[in-house]
């Protein structure tokens, strides 16, 4: 095993670079924190290397084989650490890539432009819950490995493929795979219960202001609205996602 | 009109006690902060009197008639305020009497201990979506009038009566009402699509880490889950609870 002492060290520094996006892309690697999402993640085989404090060990149920473990001080994982009470331990990720996911009579969700890292996170979470079997996040959307999407989603980024991908040419790869793809929208949209459940479906949940692009609507089988039926003006995307996921899927 | 330059105003620390549950509860009242808030309260005639910056203005169309209007500096409202970028105007409120809830064949959303406000704030706004008649808030959770959990609600707590109350007695007064009364658990639950959707139900959500209470279970006509198709091992108890009230509601 490697140790670090300093958290001038390169390698520190490189870690560290992980927080960015754009390097995350350059590198194809994420940062992961904490014990759950870690063990998560190693039986999914997605670790490339292990980096745990000197005083923290590493749980003796752990199966990680061959994987690269450093030890660190606490100043190190200070360096590395986004939330205020570190657990001590993180793990460079790799990114799946988009050829993962085919389009094929299964459950789909797709992103278009949502924001907020919790919303994303936890939309991650319930469609894991749901049982879909993919997640496609467009652009315009907060990034998949964002630290804060990571800790909402709890582990679900390990449970199921999250890919990005242009939403027109996954709409029109589904639709010729006979999936209907349903868009979600409050104008020339049909209650949600005028649909059947399926076992096979892509939901389309969009922007926290805007909802879906109107380009995208236009290219669905048929849009979905969730009727409010109190004096509420809107419900939480996240929210309206978890409720048409359990409606559609049968 | 009063104008009150100073934070140190008496009637401002009377204001800032608010913030405090216990002062709250002493009064009766409690603050909101917002344009959109306010108007809300204003519409439900729930206000007892506008505190504004004399930097902002009261939007013509209001019909405050003669709501006690008090302008302050600046500063008066930073005392006040519980957000980073305040609007400039905050309202006393008063709090619902218990009394106003009674025991009907209607739609209910009973709550066991939530602690997090935006949960407790998003299941108030969810239950406003899905034409819930009225919220019973028992012991344990975080307080109705919490600021944060009054963000998150986005107005509803003025579009549906949401008391506290003791849930033993609600669920008890509730099945005399021949009301069924829904708990949520893991175990010794049915899954949530055995029951049918109903006019009149009550819905039981309880804590994030501990759910529903052994003793409130134990009372209640039937226990519910939601089945996890994937490999997530919980869903958020306010995705969950949009879930059921959407599914139950008829």
């Amino acid at each position: 095993m490697k140790h670090i002492h300093s958290a001038k060290n390169p390698q520190v520094k490189q870690w560290k670079k992980l927080s960015n996006k754009k390097e995350r892309d350059l590198t194809g690697s994420f940062l992961i924190e904490g014990f759950h999402l870690v063990e998560e993640a190693l039986r999914e085989n997605r670790i490339e290397e292990i980096i745990i404090s000197e005083t923290k060990d590493i749980p003796p149920s752990w199966d990680y084989g061959e994987t690269s473990v450093t030890i660190v001080t606490d100043e190190v994982i200070s360096q590395l650490t986004e939330t205020e009470a570190p657990q001590g331990i993180i793990a460079v990720c790799n990114q799946l890539e988009a050829a993962v996911v085919t389009a094929e009579k299964k459950k789909y969700l797709l992103i278009d432009a949502v924001q907020d890292p919790g919303n994303l996170g936890t939309m991650i979470r319930t469609a894991d819950a749901a049982g879909v079997d993919a997640i496609i996040v467009g652009t315009g959307s907060v990034d998949i490995y964002n630290s804060k999407v990571l800790r909402s989603a709890q582990g679900s980024h390990f449970h199921l493929p999250i890919i990005r991908g242009d939403l027109k040419e996954w709409i029109g790869r589904l639709k010729e795979a006979d999936v209907p793809v349903y868009g979600t929208s409050l104008d020339r949209a049909q209650a949600f219960t005028a649909y059947k459940p399926s076992e096979a479906f892509a939901l389309m949940m969009g922007n926290e202001g805007n909802g879906v692009s109107k380009d995208l609507l236009a290219m669905t089988t048929a849009n979905l609205y969730i009727p409010l039926y109190g004096k509420s003006e809107s419900l939480n995307v996240g929210i309206a996602a978890g409720i048409l996921l359990y409606y559609l899927r049968k």
